[in-house]
């Protein structure tokens, strides 16, 4: 293959993205120069976050330029190195997924080993998203043995560690909500105490049935009426690891918002919003406990794969709506 | 005087409090039994929380019982004594306020020291407003030296002694709100370095004027649209101590809320709601620090004081419309 096709922001979404929001275009595969290689990448992770990287704001990270190729997690293979210590046929993780083949700065590439995992973990359980869920629970919201955890998005790559995690880490009680009843069944397969599809009533009247003591620790992956049955559902010094809040991503009027923070004050609730970046100190406790949970098959992760680069759109516009069950991936 | 005078429930109130959410009721003095000790109460506090008591709902502390006493912090001297270590004289602090004449067992008392600073003090700088302003800003948004501070209802008991300790403590900028054009002329004096009144414009852009650059850790007596734009000036890591939201007291609709919570996430912010209660450990600390800014001049406070007990309903409803500078207290 002497060509590499890439998939550009053609637009900046207003609401929901489209197909329109991406332009799959072909270019020629890069030479490295002195320091850099290249990669032809397997796997390509779709994440929420990069839906706030379509929109032209400040933020954390800057936003995704029009016009050139979308980035974001990926695994692949060396194919042309310029750089100490790559070797053609290494696997890499980088930063540069959303196209076939990376040019990048060794640098900002990492060595992984294909055998002690397979090479999907990296984007997910072993990865960005596993790393999100153990820093969540365990740094963040700081969970105590005995305590009742509730996640939203709980079938997600994060979602789903963070439920077994909370159990392997001596939660009393860990209940789950997701957006069908195929993934209920599924949260209880994976050790949930409890689930509900959250299309089936009020989150609030869900999450009291699920939960009739009150809940310590909320993972929030959705924000907005999950938040606030959260909130009210929360016992004294209840905390709350804010995530994501992918129910309003997509929105274009201001989005329903928790009305009952004064409980905040009486319960002596924290409400502690975090992004992973911040919590790599943990990285090399999290990969030794979680490859461990792995390797006794006390963690099962899922994972959900989209097939080709021209697909990378579908598979993200699907995450956003739910489709997925644990990680998104699209192979290349 | 053989007769006591008391302040009893007469309504739950919905919506705001009135008159009619009272009734003065006269009783005979009462005398102690062992171990039990009966006050003249000189001095009364009245305070916001104090309108969520009035409501029958579960919380933190019980709420007021219909048809018998209010209770709330004062202080008054002895005149009869059946416990141990207290004689009549003696000034005391203690919980039972609303009335003219408190039985208490001796133990709910605490002897203090008229002659080391003006007994309303201990209702107020250097008791819990203090404590209150202290904890939450040191303790619970840890304000650290250099930071920018914006502190909601400014010109209150707490709010007042939030912005002057911030200050004291090094902050690089603190910023006011209040509820009038002489309550803003007053932070000014008190050394806050901008002040604004709420009524004067929306308080998004008030506080964008007042610290253009953002702030770090806010204070919050008010919440509702004050929350929602001290979030959206925060800078990356903000904090929020969450101290009260006497915007939404007398709310009978589902107030205002914050429509920007997911700003939480990308600047990692935290609100943390808190009652003084739990920050008892900081109490020497505090007295000692709060003592000595007083002694050199370095800390002022102010006060507003209703006449008789027959106004304390009053004096708490001006509390709830902000009428008052700084501590609010009914001479007995």
């Amino acid at each position: 293959m002497t060509t590499n096709r890439e998939i550009h922001l053609a637009a900046r979404p207003q609401g929901w993205p489209t197909e329109d929001t991406f332009r799959l275009v072909t270019t020629d595969v890069p030479t490295p120069g002195p320091g850099q290689i290249v990669v032809r990448n397997t796997y390509l992770s779709v994440d929420p976050y990069m839906r706030g990287r379509m929109n032209d704001v400040k933020s954390y990270v800057a936003p995704f330029a029009l016009d050139a190729p979308l980035d974001g997690g990926a695994v692949g293979e060396v194919v042309a190195s310029e750089a100490d210590g790559f070797a053609p046929g290494d696997t890499v993780l980088h930063g540069l997924g959303w196209r076939e083949y990376a040019l990048l700065d060794a640098k900002a590439a990492r060595t992984v080993d294909p055998d002690l995992a397979p090479v999907t973990a990296y984007l997910g359980v072993l990865g960005m998203t596993g790393l999100t869920a153990y820093a969540g629970l365990l740094d963040v919201a700081a969970m105590k043995p005995g305590e009742t955890v509730f996640v939203s998005g709980a079938a997600g790559a994060v979602g789903s560690v963070v439920g077994q995690i909370a159990k392997l880490k001596g939660a009393g009680r860990v209940v789950g909500s997701a957006g069908s009843p195929a993934k209920v069944d599924r949260l209880k397969a994976l050790g949930f105490d409890a689930a509900f599809d959250y299309h089936g009533g009020p989150v609030r009247e869900q999450l009291r049935a699920a939960a009739p003591d009150g809940i310590d620790v909320y993972f929030d992956n959705v924000g907005g009426e999950h938040l606030e049955a959260a909130i009210g559902a929360m016992r004294p010094h209840g905390r709350a690891a804010v995530c994501g809040m992918i129910a309003q991503y997509n929105a274009t009027e201001p989005p329903a918002a928790p009305r009952n923070l004064a409980l905040l004050i009486g319960k002596r609730l924290t409400l502690r919003g975090f992004l992973v970046g911040d919590h790599g100190h943990l990285r090399d406790q999290f990969v030794r406990e979680v490859a461990g949970w792995l390797r006794d098959g006390k963690l099962a992760y899922d994972e959900t794969v989209v097939d080709g680069i021209e697909n990378a759109p579908a598979a993200f516009l699907g995450l956003l709506r739910g489709e997925n069950l644990g990680k998104m991936l699209v192979k290349v």
